[in-house]
């Protein structure tokens, strides 16, 4: 059986998640793809940028795309070597960076042990979600 | 320590992913994300649409999609809660879509037991990679 996740039950699969990835689309029309730590809160993901320094280049990159083409997509999935298992799930939603955001700070806190150790000291992406997609194999 | 993947590590850790997570850009301009199972071969990767009926909608998206912009992305990673071992590789490429490519069958199959009971139906994506990125937290 293959069926679509109700909007419920996709939220919660995608927020149980430890791993998603966020695709932008670069000023020259190319897509970019980078996996992410993130939090949801209702209808918005958040997510920082961990290492402003090692991962420069990546960061801009990242956050050029958004300041130029704000609309992005996260992907959420699980893999089993049994397929009846799979599912994923996808939101489509705007993008925002700011420099600094303490409700997302604590959001990912909150989910992630590493950050209450050492909090991200990168910018924060906003993604307000206008569509989620689930599917599950099951 | 952060660091960079020579292309040789990237390359083998990619193929060695079970999942990977395929972006395209849709006509509008947004990003659109798929997880896919794959197989590399050189600088290519291979990946089929599974269950043509089912996914129908979802198909012709990602072919619509790859028709007007064959520029795609492919992103393979590992997320472990000891952040230390996290990494990344991102493959940037040209993607074609083939009704029928029977050695990209054979590449799928010896890498999945689920395609050798039951090939693919649907047709072939072949994503001629230009350029390997790799990240390590190692």
């Amino acid at each position: 059986m293959v069926a679509r996740v109700e909007l419920s039950a996709a939220r919660e699969l995608f927020a149980g998640a430890r791993v998603a990835r966020l695709a932008t689309v670069r000023p020259d029309g190319r897509p970019h793809l980078v996996p992410i730590v993130f939090a949801v809160d209702g209808d918005v993901i958040v997510t920082a940028v961990d290492d402003v320094k090692a991962k420069r280049t990546r960061a801009l990159t990242r956050l050029a795309n958004i300041a130029a083409e704000p609309q992005v997509c996260v992907l959420a999935d699980h893999y089993d070597e049994d397929w009846s298992r799979l599912w994923w799930v996808r939101a489509d939603g705007i993008a925002g960076v700011r420099g600094a955001d303490a409700d997302a700070v604590s959001l990912l806190a909150a989910k992630y042990p590493q950050y209450r150790e050492q909090p991200p000291p990168g910018p924060v992406i906003r993604i307000q979600v206008e569509h989620w997609t689930g599917w599950s194999a099951q």
